[in-house]
C-alpha cells in the first residue's frame, strides 16, 4: 500500500479547508477525529461504501485536516490540528464549536 | 426587478456557509463587504462577466453571508455580519482573519 501524501502547513489553502469542511460527512469525520487521538476508517464511515469515503479523506488528506497512516491493513486518521492552528489561528476552533453544525 | 430571497439567521446552515466561502472570487467579495457598509455589484464584480457573478452573489445570499437590495437598477451589497454572528458565533472573524486569504 503506498503512504499517502499530505501537504505542509506553509501549503494549506484556506478555500481548500473551507471546502473540505463543506460536506456533512466530512464535517462529521473532522468533528469525530477532534474527539479521539486517532481512529481508523472503518469507525469513520457510517456503513457507507468504501469508494465514497475514500474520496472524502482524499479531501481532508489533501486540504491538510487530516493525517493518514497505513498501519499493516488498517488506516489510522488523525486530526492535523497543530499544523492547521499554526497556518491559520483559531479557524478550526471557530468551525468545531458551532453546535449547528451535524456530528458523526 | 424582483427583490431577493434572504433566508433568516435562524436557518443559515454552516456547511453552507463554508461551501459559499471554499471559493477565491466569492471569498474576496465577502472581504471587500467586510471592509465597507455596502457596495454595488460593480464595485466587486473585477471585471467579471456578469453571469459569473450574479451566480456568485446567489450562492452568497443563500448561504446568509450578503443582502442584496434593488436600489433602481443598482444592487446594494451588505454582509450580514450580525446575523452571521449570532446564528455562528465567532466564525466570519475567524476566516477574514486569515492572512493567507485571498483578497478583491
Amino acid at each position: 500500500m503506498r503512504p499517502h501524501k499530505h501537504p505542509p502547513a506553509s501549503e494549506f489553502v484556506l478555500e481548500r479547508v473551507l471546502y473540505a469542511l463543506s460536506d456533512t460527512i466530512r464535517l462529521g469525520i473532522v468533528q469525530h477525529l477532534a474527539r479521539v487521538d486517532a481512529a481508523a476508517c472503518g469507525d469513520l464511515d457510517g456503513g457507507r461504501p468504501k469508494s465514497t469515503v475514500s474520496h472524502h479523506f482524499k479531501v481532508l488528506r489533501e486540504a491538510g485536516l487530516v493525517w493518514t497512516e497505513n498501519t499493516g491493513t488498517t488506516h489510522m486518521n488523525r486530526l492535523r490540528r497543530a499544523d492547521m492552528d499554526s497556518r491559520f489561528p483559531g479557524l478550526l476552533a471557530a468551525i468545531l464549536r458551532q453546535s449547528g453544525a451535524s456530528d458523526s
